[in-house]
């Protein structure tokens, strides 16, 4: 398998994506491919004593910026490292694609270049969020690519974060739940109203309701469906959430000679807590809906949490993930049709 | 002054409203109507040594259930503690109204029996949030009580809630910001890129610009402005999250004796900490934009949550709250008229 890796996305490029990529060929025995400037790429690996057995570095002209209009990466930029991993991925020269760089330009170059599956009206982001609980996290869909969204739309989410819940976390029936602002048929706004009623009447997803925000922290359900703006508010509302406690538990035990003592006696539990909420052991979030594995990392990723990412690009495939959505998406077709 | 309290409103009713309603008269200085059935009042407060002076009781016939229909206080539960406090705060009978019901009902009947004050398109419900950071707590408004928002709507909550912000919390240029999913103007829906050029032309208000929810708990700003529909995912996401945390730390403290022992050292820094985030000591969420101050008070609440939400509506009285938004709307007016 041949696993593309933009040299110069993120933070930490290219060294961390480097890195990741050498892990990945050594752990997850993956080909892989670095996309960028090539003599920077080579000059990375030689100065950091980064083995390059596995990995084909493959030259692009240019980075896109991540506050540049996503769109440009298709005209303006379409020799940048992103550009140029997509297109090797729609032409079939490799297998899934990884990024930390700009999410709304992976998700454009991932919408027109790799192209959207059959049947999809738009592809969409979905984020593991960790979570307390019975469940260990849920699928939040769409975290952010839409805006504006149509009751179709979701309904569309809700097919392909139970696919991707079914294969990538070996779940048979996940629990596919609505965010609202209560559990009642009619609460919301008409999107949610009209979309209620719509996935109510789907056989092909376990539909559970409406869920209320404070059940997800809580472990609610195991994939939440809801349009881009709430779903984008409610992971970085969960981001900024974890930045105030990690600031609450440090200035609790900062406080004096003794609360540093007791920070001792339960450093090993705070690490377990911060590991179960830590991004990069969870890999990227997966852009679903396109023809191939696109996985946007997070952007301060380090090589750890490439090489989950890429871990995930691998089990994608191994899975068919897009397949399978694919199918999903005909099923919901075919059934509406039946309905009509 | 004179403050109706709903004596069967909330999970503890009627100990706790009766109890709260006490402690108001000794450390308030003001004087309590509590309204329900007269001979429950009265038993209540027999049963539990609650005396009865400084507080009258007026009678009611029913209680409108949590999950009843809000607009039916204004027919079939008419007679409902709710609805005859309120009517005794629009008839000049008393200066305030405060219930820990439901707070559709309270919506209702604050809008239709109190009435909407001159000029106020949609009355409001704005809700103070604790936080990190350099700032105590933010304004979130609206806070749930308008699923569906118009632009200009979202102008009179920055104005409704600059002047409560101002009056409350002695602020005097409350920083104002626009819930949204990017800091750039052309971020979000419709309805948050048409409010943000309104809000940026609006010299009443301190405009700040977009506020991404990752920025909400570490203090980003003063007053936060989003429809009632992202407002209710923010304010039980928020919840949630206090819910997990609460979690978390029993976890961390509670798994062996060592960690129990760290406990008792950091005891101090945890009960100061969970005081920082506890809606007890903050009062409730007043409705604003309804001609006297009417406040919702948590549905779980004490004696103490009450007393605290009763000091709040003293303080909206002593402050003219609803007479400075009345004047800060008919600025808003002005300018919009002389734009035009």
């Amino acid at each position: 398998m041949r696993i593309v890796i933009d040299g110069f996305g993120g933070d930490h490029a290219p060294l961390e994506p480097m890195r990741g990529a050498a892990q990945a060929v050594a752990e997850l025995g993956v080909e892989m491919v670095v996309v960028g400037d090539s003599e920077k790429l080579e000059n990375c690996a030689k100065e950091n004593n980064i083995p390059l057995e596995g990995i084909t570095i493959k030259h692009a002209d240019s980075v896109i910026p991540v506050d540049e209009e996503p769109t440009k990466i298709l005209k303006a930029y379409s020799d940048c490292s992103m550009a140029v991993g997509l297109k090797m991925v729609a032409d079939g020269e490799a297998d899934a694609f990884v990024s930390a760089g700009s999410t709304g330009a992976l998700l454009a170059g991932g919408t027109f270049i790799v192209k959207r599956s059959k049947g999809i009206k738009r592809p969409v982001i979905a984020t593991l969020v960790p979570t307390g609980g019975g469940k260990k996290f849920y699928l939040l869909i769409d975290s952010g690519a839409n805006s504006d969204c149509r009751p179709e739309m979701l309904a569309q989410f809700a097919v392909m974060g139970t696919a991707y819940h079914k294969n990538m976390m070996g779940s048979t029936n996940p629990e596919v739940a609505l965010i609202n602002i209560g559990t009642e048929e009619h609460k919301g706004c008409e999107l949610q109203q009209q979309s209620y009623q719509i996935l109510k009447g789907m056989d092909i997803i376990n539909f559970v309701g409406n869920i209320e925000a404070r059940q997800l922290p809580l472990g609610g359900c195991d994939v939440a469906v809801c349009d881009g703006f709430t779903g984008n508010v409610v992971l970085k509302l969960t981001e900024g959430f974890s930045a105030y406690f990690t600031g609450v538990l440090k200035s609790i035990f900062y406080s004096n000679a003794a609360t540093k003592m007791a920070y001792l006696l339960v450093k090993k539990q705070i690490a377990a807590f911060k590991k179960s909420v830590d991004y990069k052991e969870y890999g990227g979030a997966p852009i679903l809906g396109v023809k191939k594995p696109v996985i946007k990392a997070h952007g301060s990723s380090d090589a750890k949490a490439f090489k989950n990412a890429i871990r995930q690009a691998k089990f994608c495939v191994e899975k068919n993930v897009c397949g399978e959505i694919e199918s999903g998406v005909a099923q919901l077709k075919a059934g509406d049709e039946a309905n009509a």
